[in-house]
């Protein structure tokens, strides 16, 4: 009998041993040591610690993530863009006439510069020509697909590659202190939809976004949704407060950002009493990513960095306080 | 030593002896024995199952409930509408124009047919100049203090008190075996959120509602969402299994109503492929809570009836069905 008790001893002390042992592991191993990394901990420290004066109850732990240029690579273009521009090509052979039309036209052409001339206006035909005229689900299979195939320009990965380990190992650190990350992105939600669940382990319910109009039909009998080429919300900007507001009905208490499109999602997260955390990625590192800040077309951040300063936000430069960018090639 | 070995031995048949029995326990003890408490049972255990046909990943376990006739009381009037007129009331020594203007004259006046003479425009009317002017945060307060005192004309109690206890039984039961439970309501999002996340556990970004603009502004230097008095969608008919893809992103499995308003969410939740469940609860009980279907103004049931029979729903008859109808009286 000694012997099963010695192991059961044995066990008890491994346990013992191991509890204060596992909390030292870091939860941040991509992020370099410094203010960035010790501010994001001792918020998270603080506001879960029971009797902490920052606590924060588990159901009021929400946390915001903006996507393009926070949780991946959002230059040279857009990768939503990026597809569509694709499947503008793709879908040329049953419309001669884009041939002769802006902004389908130069957007066959690979002149970006055309296109960003057409503006808003050419972006929402675009819009229209690549993303209506079929269901939520064929749109979320059209999406799926390219991502399996489609390779950034310069990395020659494909884009769900492309995200930034560090901030996958913040929503996991986050989760595992019982936040609820959300995803807050000015991108459409049925892209976002199609590979966010999977590679950033946010649920579907939790992703807001830009969206068309979607309308209820039945055809042949059977009930399906089916998307109008016409603007339903607009996830940018003001709009982000307004799209938490009608998704997730809570105020966070700690959003991510990278650009003046998280200004007001920022502003109206740690604008208030109780403790709170705002979070901006700058991207500083042109050999690792990119450099870029307040004249940059995509991304761009520059009222949302002289914000960053009164409102007390933490600015992640990119070059210092990262390790790496992305997770290990793997494919 | 034998001493502690006892005791583990005596824990060990313990819990092998009480597994089983816990299993056995009635999930539904509210509800009688029949077809319809069988069926709910059924589904959710062959859904549950691994290697079943009809397993169904705990991703995809979203079931979605209607609120008013479905999880509480809703007549002689929609407990919203109860609200609005209270706060018609409440307001009206500011308003004195309303003594003669109509809807507010009526309302006043207690005049339901006027009331309801005055159509949709009135009912905007009445939900601008009450739903309106304030923060979600405001509104929401203003109707967590109306639930905290106003009574059911005919039951004397509260609101939150008149919610149908062998449906909290069903949410219990799902979520506790991997469902994601969503409501699916035509009521407004926020005053859902006033209740009914501590009511019936559902947290507030799973509940998807009717909602009128809100607008995100700066006032005295400080960010505020705004309602204002223009409808932006109504979650009802068609528009549920349009917000349902809006907010959740997911076809449900499982969806529970009572009315004609529910039909589409059941068309849209079961009229597929694979193993599906769709529950009418029909107010068959004027002696415990009500009696009404196809002539009701509140809550019509005819056409989704009708349809029960041909896409196989669940109908549940209240009288038959229910042991009880409300929680114990506890307060």
């Amino acid at each position: 009998m000694r012997n099963r008790l010695f192991w059961l001893g044995a066990i008890a002390a491994f346990i013992t041993w191991i509890t204060p042992a596992l909390a030292q592991i870091d939860p941040l191993p991509s992020w370099n040591d410094g203010s960035v990394k010790q501010t994001i901990i001792a918020f998270v420290t603080d506001v879960t610690r029971e009797g902490s004066p920052d606590f924060v109850p588990e159901a009021e732990r929400i946390a915001t993530f903006d996507n393009d240029g926070t949780l991946w690579v959002e230059q040279p273009v857009y990768v939503q863009f990026a597809f569509a521009l694709d499947r503008v090509k793709a879908l040329a052979p049953q419309h001669p006439e884009w041939k002769d039309t802006q902004p389908f036209k130069a957007a066959l052409e690979g002149d970006m510069a055309a296109v960003a001339a057409a503006g808003e206006h050419g972006a929402v035909e675009i819009v229209a020509a690549t993303h209506a005229g079929m269901t939520p689900t064929e749109f979320k299979q059209i999406a799926k697909d390219w991502l399996a195939t489609a390779r950034h320009p310069r990395f020659g990965r494909r884009y769900e590659d492309l995200v930034y380990q560090p901030m996958l190992e913040v929503l996991a650190y986050m989760r595992a202190n019982g936040f609820k990350t959300f995803i807050v992105s000015g991108g459409g939600i049925e892209f976002l939809r199609a590979f966010a669940p999977e590679r950033y382990g946010i649920p579907s319910e939790r992703i807001v976004g830009s969206s068309i109009v979607t309308s209820f039909e039945r055809r042949d009998g059977t009930p399906i949704l089916f998307r109008l080429p016409k603007v339903n919300f607009v996830d940018d900007g003001p709009g982000k407060p307004v799209g938490i507001n009608q998704h997730i009905g809570l105020r966070p208490v700690a959003a991510f950002g990278n650009s003046d499109g998280d200004l007001e999602m920022l502003q109206w997260t740690t604008e208030t009493g109780g403790r709170r955390l705002g979070v901006l990625v700058h991207h500083t590192d042109a050999e690792r990513e990119y450099a870029y800040d307040r004249d940059s077309r995509v991304g761009r951040l520059d009222k949302a960095l002289d914000a960053a300063a009164m409102d007390r936000w933490t600015v992640v430069d990119m070059k210092r306080d990262w390790k790496v960018i992305f997770p290990p090639e793997t494919r």
